[in-house]
Formats: structure tokens, C-alpha cells, sequence
């Protein structure tokens, strides 16, 4: 077998065997096989695709292309939850101490962010003493203490992925449906989830633009999860505008406070209890609850102060820092620097969350490249989101800086001119669009 | 401008613009570009093609990326043939000196032979003493002698091409109209050439299969040549068998001697018939003759002994021995080693050039990589060829091997499987298929 035929196999748009794509991965994860030759083939699967076998087996192959987890300790069924990305995403710090509620128990092995779309790992980081570089051995004490544990630290999982990941990323071959669910689901069936939840994120704020390709992407994992052996189910949620009211990591923290202490706002509470009730049956912890009283139940145990006991230990039991009266303690103070205020009178029609994304990361609260620090005091506060109503003058959002932030003015003024083209405000009330666009299983 | 871009313009199926064409060959050319970006362009042009403009901005590019030959000393408009290679292809020997009795001076730049397509390199090379590897400071003076210069060595000219060729053959990406064409065209134009005659072969022994794709190919050529202000003729030709009696390098010396001096097969007579009468009217030394004047006197030309006395020259003039009686004194003897007999009879229906081909490379008349020494006395010599009736255990062909061959007694008998492969006999006399497919203008 050689490279040379594989990329002509795929070229020539014929199915890769399984030999053919196991090759490929050894050869990736070794380095035996060239950049050149990789990439041929990259290009060859974006523009003639492959099909549910295909993707399976290059899901499988590079998720045994290194250490695999083991998380026989859990107390059930190992549960996993990804989000493909969004403005204002805070869903996974409200979801683990909830569904924990429940008995559901999570090893959460998380991304810092890149680009406009945060990073749950920066989010924990911006309280004060949490760990969120965990050991592999402090799991499964972590987990018997609080029934969660969230890190950073995610070592060799999926190493073919990463390789083809940074060469897709310079080689116009990120964009293809095969591709990214193989690597998304790669990393979840290493990390040893057994139940699989997906909450593919459709807008302008999100990778898929539309929900068609939404669509698309969620069922192509959802094949890959059937033919690996995973229970997998997807949620489509709407990203053409951000999530909650706040974006930037301290002021997200500061919302999901709010969201476990009952006081959240309805998109985020949708999202979060749409994904809860999934993992919690899939899990088999709904102790056999109708689906009307689970969800009554979850969205009950947001408000009855359940899910904040659970926040709380976890915060802890990483060595985050809470005052004595229960709150988080943060690395810094988001101050309100600047509002934005809407040019005319009228209803807010859409807010185009990438370019309020990318306002967010010119304020500090994210990053370019990767060794960039990031502002974590840093984000956007919305006043208004689609639906509103606003006069003219009045304030659009509030742009938040860090205590010590050094940012130039100028990038301030940069910031409010990507909302000004974000805000679209017309004469009459736009249609309400819900959070929860489709769940696939 | 970055090639990521320029990547994905090509992804989305767009037409890259002159720009980003001439920034991806300058990058391939001073090495800025890394290999797995420019693999991922070449897939993404192999199966999303280019239209006319982006070829021939392609080809003027590489052509402009090394140095451009300047044949200004030559007496009327520089032109140059290219064939697309074949087996038993002795086509330049003959044509060079034919042309050059019309007048028509012309300066070749020939390669080595890899794979089963012999060089003409490598077939001058088998008469003593001749010298081809021709300083191109004694260009001038050699044309001026004879009328012709043969040389195989080509350095610098269209880098970029060397470049992206070396890497197509390793990332399936060599099968592509927009590539093929753009790497024959760039070679041509920066060698010099104002006018291009193309022989594209097609059929089982060239790289274009059947007529379809060579006259896509042909087309392609003929739209960069228009745009690039070359006069430009293809002619398509049958390479479902191979040319002439015999393949091998002094085999077919031997062949073209036969050629110039009256005694040749008339496929070939008729290929190069084809190939002068267009160079030599778009070079206009056609002297005002009709065509049918002009195609009688070329034939003339091969019987009367003026393309012989031409032939003697060019081989005198880079320093090639003759024999006292005016014979070419060749670096080795070919003895006919072994016949390969027919298993049955009947008429030869058809003759898999690729297969013998094949053959005369196992007999050491080729080479598999480039460092391969070659037997310039081995190859074989056809005594039926399509058409012809043969009875059981008739010779189909002859294989011959070098005075001082070591080659093992096992490969002679492989040869002889690929030869039986080859020959396909059936009841019926097969229709005659001509020499010359098309011309296309």
C-alpha cells in the first residue's frame, strides 16, 4: 500500500477502505507519511467527500492514533458534550453541576480559545485558584468528591488529529462536513465517552453559516456516533446572535453565576436544559421520570439552589477562591468603558455574532494566535438583543475592559465600529427565533 | 495576498486572478511556499480545473520563472515540436534534418527517457563519439553549420515546472488537462519557440488513453498558444501500437537511418510527413508551394538523399563517428537474443503498447528511476504488427539485448509474458486504424 494510490483512490472518487485509511493515520501519526502528500489527500476528501464508513473509520483510527481513556471509575455511563462554537457560549459550567444534580457523572476535557469563539478553560481561569491543568490521576478522586471534573490538560488524545488539524488550517481544508465530524468525534470516543451530545451551533456567530450545513454536520456525526457503537444525539442551536447577555470571560462567568442561582437568561437556560435532559436519559438517570417532569425538574434545580451547591464544590475542589457569602472570586474587574448607542429608532432585526466576536477579541477577551494573552476582565454587555425595541441614542451594549487593561483607545473605537455594523435595526418587530433549532438522533 | 487564499479561491471552484497565479509561482519558485500548501492547490486544480486564461497565465509564469532562451541568431521564426511521448516515438532524429532541407534551423532541447517512453537523449547518445550535452554558448555556431543543435541540456528553464512536476508525481496530481498543458506550453515558450507543433499520441502506449482526453489535452495547448501569441498546430496520433518496427535506442537509430534514407515504415513517414508540413509552413519557408506539392516534395526529401546528407551533419557536427560508407557507428551491438511466438492464429487485432513497453524496459532499453543505467543495444523488433496474419508459432517479435548484457535469463522470459499479454490475436482481419487521428489548429 502506498500514499500515492490512496490520493488518487479519493481523488478519482472512490470509497478509501478501511486499510486504505488506517494506513493513512499510522503514516500521519508517525510522520512517516509527508505534509505534501497529506494535504493531496486532504483536499481530495473536502471537494469529493466520503461516505458514513469512511468517516467512522477515520473517526476510529484517530482516536486510537493515541492514549484512549478509561473511565471505568465513573459512577454510569461516561458522558461527553461538545459545542461546535459560539459568541457568548457559557453552557458547559452551567451544565456539569447540573446534570451532576442528577448523578450524572462528567470528566470534561476542554480547549482554550481561538478566534472569536471562547474557550471554556479561559472562562474557569479567570476565577481566582482554579486549576484547570488536572492531572490524569487527580480524576477520578475529583469526580468521587463533586461527580465532575474539568481540565485543560488533554495530552495525547487524538494526536493524527491535531497533525491534520494545524495542516487543514493552513491549507484551505478545514470547510468539509467528513473532516470536521471525524475530528470532533475522534476526540470524544479518545476521551472515553460512551454517550455523546452534541450541540451543533448554526448562525453567523457559529462555523456553520446556515442551517442546512448545520444539518448536514450533525447528522454525519450522528452516523459516525451509531456506527462506532456511541449513543449520540444533536441539538441545533441558534448562533446568529450570542448567547446570554454578556460575551468575555469573567462577565460570562459572572452570567453562568447567575444561571445556577436561578436568575439566568431564557436562551441560555433553553439551550442548557435541552442538552441536560438528553445526557441525563441517555445516561439512564432519569429514574424514570416522564419527559415533561425531567425537564421540569432541570430547569426546577437551576433556581433551587441544587445546581449552585454543585457549582460551588466544583469551583473548590479546584482550588477556585469563593468570597464567604458564596460568589466567585475573579482574577480582575470587568469596568464598563464605553456604550455604544443605537444610530436610529427601531427594532433590533440581527446581530451578527461574528462581527460582535471579533469586537470581543479586539478588546482582549480572546485571541488571534495562540500565544496571545488574553484581557480577562474583557467582553461586551448587550442591552438590547433581536427582538428589542430601541430609540435612537439609546445604548446598544457596554464595552467591558480589565482593571488594568492597557488596550489603545483607538481599538475601543475599532470595537464599536464592528457593532455598529453588527446591530441591523429596522422599522417593525422581527419574527422570534428560537434557541433550540432541531434535535437529531 | 496569501496562498491560503489562494487555496480556497480555487476550493470554491473561482478563477484565480493573474495576480494570485503569478504570486503562487514565485512563491514555488523562491521556495516561500511550503510543499503541503501548494499539494493542497494542485488537487484542488486537478479536480476543479482552470479555464484558458488561468492556464496560460500559468504557462507564461513558469515559463518566466527561470531563463528564457533567446534565439534571435536564428534564421527565421524559432520553432519547436513536442510529443507527449510514446513507444518507439524516433520521430525528432528523422525530423530535425527533414525540416532543416526546407530551411527551417531549429534548436532542440530534448530530455532523458524515464518509465517506457524513450528520450531522444538517450537514443543520440547511442552513436559513438556523439556529444549531447551541448554548451548552449555553441548553439549559435552549430545551427549555423547544419541548420540544427540537439541538446540535452536544459538548466534553468521554467523551474517552477520542475518543481510542481516533482511533486504531482507523488501527490496524484499529475493526471490534469490545466497542468499537463501549462508544464508542456512553459517549457516551449521558455525555450524560445514562436512555433509549436504538438504531437499528441493517445492510446494504450501514451499517457492520454483515448482520443477524448487527447484532444482535450490538444485543445488546451492550442488555447494557451493562441493567448500567448505562439502559432500553434496538434497533431493527434496512434499510439494504440507501437511507431515504426522496432523499440529500443539503437534499434530505432538503426530505424531512422532507415527513415532518411528512403527505407522507412509509413506510420512514421507519415507522422513526420504530418509534423514538417506544419512547421515548416508556420516557420513560412513552404517557398510558396501548395500543400499537396509541399507534402510530396517533404517525402522526397526522405528518398532523395537530402534529409540523409542532413542527418550525416548533424551527427558529424556534435561529434558522432560515422563508418567510411556514411553508416552511424553505434556503442554497442544489438543481438537478437529470443522470439516470442504466437499462441495461435489469426490476425493481430491489437498490440498493448504500454505492455511492450513495459517489456523493452525489463530488457534494459529504459529506465525505471532516474539513475538507471540503460542497454542502448537492448529492445525489440516487431515482425507482425496490427493487421498482419501470423499462424501458430509464428515470431511475433524479436527481443534483442546489448553484446556485453548481463541481464538475468529470467527477466527475458517476464519480457516475454508482457509480450504475450500484449499481442491480442483474433479470426478476423481488424480495421485499419490511421497513423494520424486529427489536426488540430
Amino acid at each position: 500500500m502506498n500514499m500515492r494510490d490512496i490520493i488518487i483512490a479519493k481523488r478519482d472518487k472512490n470509497s478509501l477502505t478501511d486499510e486504505q485509511i488506517k494506513f493513512f493515520v499510522e503514516g500521519v501519526t508517525d510522520g512517516s507519511i509527508p505534509d505534501y502528500q497529506i494535504s493531496a489527500l486532504l483536499m481530495a476528501i473536502v471537494l469529493n467527500g466520503m461516505d458514513e464508513r469512511e468517516m467512522t473509520t477515520l473517526t476510529l483510527e484517530m482516536a486510537a492514533s493515541g492514549s484512549q481513556m478509561d473511565l471505568s471509575y465513573l459512577d454510569g455511563v461516561p458522558v461527553d458534550k461538545h459545542s461546535t462554537g459560539g459568541v457568548g457560549d457559557k453552557i458547559t459550567p452551567v451544565l456539569l453541576p447540573l446534570i451532576a444534580t442528577f448523578g450524572v457523572e462528567t470528566v470534561k476535557l476542554s480547549g482554550r480559545g481561538l478566534g472569536f469563539t471562547g474557550g471554556t478553560v479561559d472562562k474557569f481561569e479567570s476565577i481566582k485558584g482554579f486549576n484547570i491543568e488536572v492531572d490524569s490521576k487527580d480524576f477520578p478522586r475529583l469526580v468521587k468528591e463533586t461527580g465532575m471534573v474539568i481540565s485543560g490538560q488533554t495530552p495525547d488524545l487524538a494526536p493524527a488529529d491535531k497533525i491534520l488539524y494545524a495542516l487543514r488550517d493552513v491549507t484551505g481544508t478545514v470547510d468539509s462536513i467528513p473532516l470536521i465530524a471525524s475530528s470532533i468525534m475522534s476526540k470524544k470516543i479518545a476521551g472515553g465517552a460512551k454517550v455523546i451530545v452534541l450541540d451543533v451551533t448554526c448562525g453567523s456567530g457559529a462555523f456553520m453559516k446556515d442551517y442546512k450545513m448545520a444539518k448536514e454536520l450533525a447528522e454525519a456525526m450522528i452516523k459516525i456516533g451509531k456506527l462506532a457503537g456511541r449513543k449520540t444525539v444533536a441539538v441545533i442551536t441558534d448562533m446568529d446572535q450570542p448567547l446570554g447577555r454578556f460575551c468575555g470571560n469573567i462577565l460570562e462567568m459572572q452570567e453562568v453565576f447567575d444561571t445556577v442561582t436561578g436568575k439566568g437568561e431564557e436562551d441560555v437556560i433553553e439551550v442548557v436544559t435541552e442538552l441536560a435532559y438528553h445526557l441525563i436519559t441517555l445516561a439512564g438517570k432519569d429514574a424514570g421520570m416522564s419527559e415533561e417532569v425531567l425537564r421540569n425538574e432541570i430547569r426546577a434545580r437551576l433556581s433551587d439552589g441544587s445546581c449552585y451547591e454543585k457549582f460551588k464544590a466544583l469551583i473548590k475542589s479546584q482550588g477556585g477562591e469563593l468570597s464567604p457569602s458564596g460568589y466567585p472570586v475573579y482574577v480582575d474587574k470587568p469596568f464598563d468603558s464605553m456604550h455604544v448607542n443605537s444610530p436610529e429608532s427601531g427594532y433590533v432585526q440581527g446581530m451578527r455574532a461574528d462581527l460582535i466576536g471579533q469586537a470581543s477579541v479586539l478588546l482582549g477577551a480572546g485571541r488571534l494566535a495562540k500565544t496571545d494573552s488574553i484581557d480577562y476582565g474583557a467582553g461586551i454587555g448587550f442591552f438590547v438583543k433581536i427582538g428589542d425595541r430601541v430609540e435612537r441614542g439609546d445604548s446598544l451594549c457596554a464595552l467591558y475592559q480589565g482593571e488594568n487593561s492597557t488596550l489603545p483607545e483607538e481599538r475601543l473605537f475599532d470595537a464599536m465600529d464592528l457593532i455598529l455594523e453588527a446591530y441591523e435595526i429596522g422599522p417593525n418587530p422581527p419574527e422570534k427565533k428560537a434557541a433550540i433549532l432541531d434535535v437529531i438522533t
